[in-house]
């Protein structure tokens, strides 16, 4: 494996930008999809617990359904794929046991896994359920960095979303019976010629106000 | 730009993994770390609003110390670098229009901001003091991810780590008096030959359970 240049990182990092007009007509290839939906299952978390699901809505009317309660953001619609990450509603002991459970069978029964085990469950236990609703809801966050970063590698443009109505979107999407709950967005494709955002210089306040050293 | 081939990037983030032992003779060079924090400067996030700050903590006997505010994790003083990523505890209406001010300072007055601000200063003012920490610390995750994403890229080595004692962290850090609080932290470095956990194969639940389509 050789590392990838830096500065190829930081051009990518440069080139994307929150996509407010996609092309419809551009689509992500099967393969790239592929990589990006790796790259999700890749996401680092937690303890390693993994207290999401990553839904993707390709139902064209249920998408066009989403764009009043995105606050009519027509990416939602347009952009090649919709990405939605949803957080487990379930997160528990028995979670954490089912997580145990995908430990050794990966790596195999090392016998060391019962104080692993116990710590877990008592973090979670010790949380209410709106406390691990915010923990969980953090994780998908790093699912979001990481995939947006992902994306603009590969020159694939995306837009995270916040602007939503959960409850709809849950609604919508059936979570309700599937014990989850929508956390955030990023429809994924590729920008629109149209789309004027694509060509104004990127805002980020200076480096020695948002870097301090100790 | 090129974009980079997705096995590439796979490839980077199957080799990376929560380095749990760091060597602590191995640095990263000035030019890496510089383009890390221009990954991290860069990092998107809602309404571009940078509720953060990065903090470097360079001395050695500070960072000996919060070794035991770290549930004893040593990655705190032996890797090469500790990034603290802080939340600013001071987003209000004002950090609203110091933000707008920047925009109108790179993209010029286009008479366009003042329904942008107030769109920002409506939802800042709509969350309590606490809604406003969480939003902000959802933003910090995303950078999180961003890091540790360009860090294995560049193949270097981090550990995200969310167990430590805040309060201490901000009293020995001076965070305080700076408006800021402790939202997560991430060592960043080179891997201890030592470290077993390097070895280990990565563990996360099978693709189908965790992707969904609808």
């Amino acid at each position: 494996m050789a590392a990838i240049p830096s500065q190829q990182i930081l051009d990518s990092l440069n080139w994307r930008y929150a996509t407010k007009v996609f092309d419809p007509a551009k689509k992500i290839s099967s393969a790239d999809w592929n990589a990006l939906e790796e790259s999700l299952i890749l996401t680092p978390s937690s303890f390693g617990l993994q207290p999401w699901e990553f839904v993707l809505v390709e139902n064209p009317s249920i998408r066009e359904q989403l764009v009043k309660f995105s606050w009519n953001q027509r990416q939602v619609a347009d952009a090649s794929h919709l990405l939605v990450i949803a957080i487990r509603t379930d997160i528990d002991a028995k979670w954490v046991d089912h997580f145990v459970s995908r430990v050794e069978e990966i790596r195999g029964d090392q016998g060391a896994f019962t104080g692993y085990r116990d710590m877990m469950a008592g973090f979670v236990s010790n949380l209410d359920e709106d406390g691990v609703k915010q923990w969980a809801k953090l994780q998908t966050y790093i699912a979001l960095g990481q995939f947006m970063t992902c994306a603009a590698l590969m020159e694939i443009d995306a837009c995270p979303m916040e602007g939503f109505v959960a409850d709809q979107y849950d609604e919508i999407l059936g979570f309700k019976d599937k014990n989850l709950t929508t956390a955030v967005l990023c429809p994924a494709g590729y920008r629109s010629d149209e789309d004027k955002y694509a060509h104004l210089p990127k805002v980020r306040f200076p480096k020695d106000q948002m870097i301090s050293r100790i």
